[in-house]
C-alpha cells in the first residue's frame, strides 16, 4: 500500500484525485501496489465533497506522518510550495510536482536533495501538461546530445494567435474572448507576457543541459505587440505565427528566448493549433522528435502528475538519478544569434523606402497587402540580431520609410 | 563498467556502435557507468573496420561470458534471433532489440523471460524507429486507459504516398523512386502490403491492453491499390491519404486494423509527410498526444537502441515489470466496425447511378472531378463495415452503376 498526501485541492489537485479515482484498477496494475490518497491539504473546507473526511489544514499532520510515501504539491506559487517540497523530501518522501514556478526556480536543489534522500522529485506536468515530455528527455533521449530545442509551451497565447489568424480579429477581442473562456486569467500576463512558456524553456533547457538555466537570464517577449495587421503578413507567407520558446545547444554558445515568431509552413510545429502545445527536438542521431498534445486543462495535467505518483511509487528507496547540477549554464548574448525577421514599415516614397531597405539590408524580399495603403513589409537574410537592430535603427533615421511598424522573427 | 555485445552488423548494428562512439561522454552520464562493447556478432568479416577486433563469428562466446550484461539483437527476422534472445535472457543479461518481427511473435514470452531472470527485455526502436513511444506508453501514459491508438508506422509507404499526392504519379513510378533511394527493398511486400505496420501496431495494441494480441488477427491492407485517380478525390477533399494502423480500445470490442486511409486536414496526423512516422494516443484523461519523428534509419533507429542498453544499465538487477501477459486479446470482427468510406464509381447513366446510391445509402456527398469522364465518387455516412460492403454489392448488381472501382476508408 503506497500513502499519498495531495498539497492544494484547487484545479490540479482535485484533477489528480479525480483521474486516481476513475482510472484506479489501471493505475495500481502499473505502480503494482495500491494507491491510499490520506491526506489532502487545503485551507478552504469541501462539506459537500468526499475529500472533506481526509482533509488537513495543517501541513505538520503530513510532513509526521512516516506512512506517506509520496507528496504531490500542486498548490503553486513557490511560497510555502518551496517549504513543504523541502521539507517532503528532507523527510524521505518523494515530491511530485506540477509547479513550473517552484521547478525552474529550485529544481536544481531540489533534485540534489532528493537525491541524498534516496526519493525523487518528479515534474512531468510542469511542462506541457499531459505531453510526455520531462520523462521522454530523461529517460528516452538519453542516447543523443540535443542541438535544439523548440516549443509552443503556452496553450493560452496559441489559442488567441491561432483565433487572431483564423477571424482576422485583434489581440485585445481576443483576450477577452479568452478570458470569458477561462483560458486567460483576468491579470494575463503571465501567459501573454511569456513569463510562463520562459519558465518552462528553462526547465527543459536544463535538463538538457544538466546545468542550472536561470529563467532571469533568458530573454522574453509576449504577443502583447502583435497586431491584427501583422498576422495579414503572415497568412499572406503561407505560414503561422507563434509564441516560441526556444533553446539552441549545437555550439558553446547556448542560447534560449521565449517571443512571437513566425513559423514556415514546413515546420511540423506551423499547424499546432489552439490550445495544443508541441515540443521539437532535435538530437545529433535521431533528428527531430516532436510530441504534440494538450498543454493544460485539468485532467491531461492532472494526468501527467498521476503518471509520476506511479513512477514515485515503482521506484520506493531508487533514486532515479536526473542530471542537472547546481553549477551554473551561462547564456549567450541574444545579439550574438542570427535570425531572419519580418519588417514591416511605412513609407512617403514607396521607391525610396525600397532603395532605403536595399541599400542598408542587400537583398530582402518584398511583401505588400494593399497597393492602396503606406505600409509594406521585407523579409530579411539572415544576420546577427545586434547587426538587424543597428540597420532597423539606421533605416529610421535615414529617413527613406516613415517608421518600423513591427518586425517578428522568423523560423524556418 | 557495462559489457556489451552486438548481435549482427547490419545498419542498425553498425549504428549502434556508431552512436556509443560519437555520444560516448553524454550516454556515460545518464547510464552511470562506463561503456565497454566486448563483442560484435556477425557471420562476415570487416577487415577495414576497428570493429574486426571485438568480432566473433559464435554466438557461443558471447553466452558464456558472465562478464556481458547486454546483449543488443539487431539481426532482423526471428531465427536464430529468438534462441539467441531467450538464451541471452534465462543466462541473465538484458537484452535490447530492434527487431520487430520478433518483439510482434514473441514479446509475451520473452517478457516473462525477462521477468522470471531479474533483467529487461527492451524495444523501444521496434516501433517508431527514432521516435520514443514504447517507453512512454510503459512509463508516461501509466495513469490513463488508452481508448485509441492511430499511427503511420511505415515510413516507406508514407513516403510513396507523398510523393504521389504531391507529384500526382502513380504507385508504380513512387515504387520505383523508392527503391531508387533505398527507401524500398527489391521486394517490397513487408512494407507495400502493410505487414511491417501491422506487427507494429500488434505491439502497441499488446502494451495499450497487457495482452497478447496476435498480428495474424489484425485484417491488413496495404497501399497496392491506391492509383492516381484515388489521390485526386483526397486532393479535392483538402485531405490526406496514409497507411493508417489503428486500434480501438474504448469498448469491450476491441478491434486493430491496417489500411489505407484518408484523413481529414484537422487531424494532425494528416500532415505527417514523407519517411516521417507518428502515434497519435488517446487516453481516457489526458486527451490525445502525439510522437512525431524519423520511424527508420540508421542512427535514428540506433539511436533508440542505445536508449534502450542505458535504461538496461541502470536498471541493473531490476526487472522495469511490463505488463504484457500471455494471455490472448481477442479482436472484434471488422465487419461490425463502423467506418465512413469514399466509393469511387464508374457509369452509363449518371442520374440513374446518384439516384441508386442514394436510395442504398441514404445520404451521400458527391464529388466529381471531371464532368467528361464517366466516374465520379461519393462519401458515405458511417455504418458498419459489413453493411457497407453488402450496400457496394447490391449497387453493382442493381445495374444503376457500372463499377465500383475503389474503395478507401476515412477518419475524422
Amino acid at each position: 500500500m503506497a500513502n499519498i498526501a495531495v498539497l492544494g485541492y484547487g484545479t490540479v489537485g482535485s484533477g489528480v484525485v479525480e483521474v486516481i479515482n476513475t482510472n484506479r484498477k489501471n493505475i495500481e496494475s502499473k505502480a503494482n501496489d495500491n494507491i491510499n490518497i490520506k491526506y489532502v491539504l487545503d485551507l478552504r473546507e469541501f462539506p459537500d465533497d468526499p475529500v472533506q473526511k481526509i482533509l488537513t489544514h495543517d501541513f505538520e499532520d503530513i510532513i509526521n506522518d512516516d506512512t506517506i510515501d509520496v507528496v504531490v504539491e500542486v498548490m503553486g506559487g513557490t511560497k510555502p510550495a518551496f517549504d513543504f517540497v523541502k521539507r517532503s523530501l528532507e523527510a524521505g518522501k518523494s515530491v511530485c510536482t506540477s509547479n513550473k514556478e517552484l521547478v525552474a526556480a529550485h529544481g536544481d536543489e531540489l533534485m540534489a536533495i532528493a537525491q541524498e534522500n534516496n526519493v525523487n522529485f518528479l515534474f512531468e506536468a510542469s511542462v506541457g501538461g499531459g505531453i510526455p515530455i520531462i520523462r521522454p528527455i530523461n529517460r528516452s533521449i538519453t542516447s543523443d546530445k540535443i542541438l535544439k530545442i523548440m516549443g509552443i509551451l503556452n496553450g493560452t497565447t496559441n489559442y488567441m494567435l491561432t483565433k487572431m489568424s483564423r477571424e482576422g480579429l485583434d489581440y485585445g477581442d481576443v483576450l477577452k474572448d479568452a478570458q470569458q473562456k477561462g483560458y486567460a486569467e483576468r491579470n494575463p500576463a503571465a501567459d501573454v507576457e511569456g513569463f510562463d512558456a520562459c519558465r518552462k524553456i528553462a526547465i527543459l533547457t536544463s535538463l538538457a543541459t544538466g546545468k542550472r538555466v536561470d529563467f532571469n537570464d533568458i530573454p522574453t517577449e509576449g504577443i502583447t505587440n502583435i497586431g491584427k495587421k501583422d498576422i495579414e503578413y503572415v497568412n499572406k507567407m503561407g505560414a503561422s505565427i507563434k509564441l516560441l520558446a526556444s533553446a539552441d545547444l549545437s555550439t558553446e554558445n547556448i542560447w534560449a528566448r521565449v517571443a512571437p515568431t513566425i513559423i514556415m509552413q514546413e515546420n511540423p510545429l506551423s499547424s499546432v493549433n489552439d490550445v495544443f502545445n508541441a515540443i521539437l527536438l532535435e538530437g545529433n542521431m535521431l533528428g527531430e522528435v516532436m510530441f504534440y498534445g494538450k498543454g493544460a486543462g485539468k485532467l491531461a495535467t492532472a494526468a501527467a502528475v498521476v503518471s509520476d505518483i506511479v513512477e514515485a511509487i515503482k521506484h520506493k528507496g531508487i533514486n532515479l538519478g536526473v542530471n542537472w547540477s547546481k553549477e551554473k549554464q551561462e547564456l549567450s548574448d541574444i545579439n550574438e544569434v542570427e535570425v531572419r525577421e519580418l519588417v514591416r514599415v511605412s513609407y512617403e516614397d514607396e521607391n525610396k523606402a525600397k532603395e532605403g531597405i536595399i541599400s542598408l539590408f542587400g537583398e530582402a524580399a518584398f511583401i505588400d497587402l494593399d497597393e492602396n495603403d503606406d505600409e509594406f513589409a521585407f523579409l530579411t537574410r539572415k544576420m546577427r540580431e545586434g547587426s538587424l537592430k543597428e540597420k532597423l535603427g539606421s533605416l529610421e533615421r535615414s529617413g527613406s520609410v516613415k517608421k518600423v511598424l513591427n518586425n517578428i522573427r522568423v523560423e524556418g
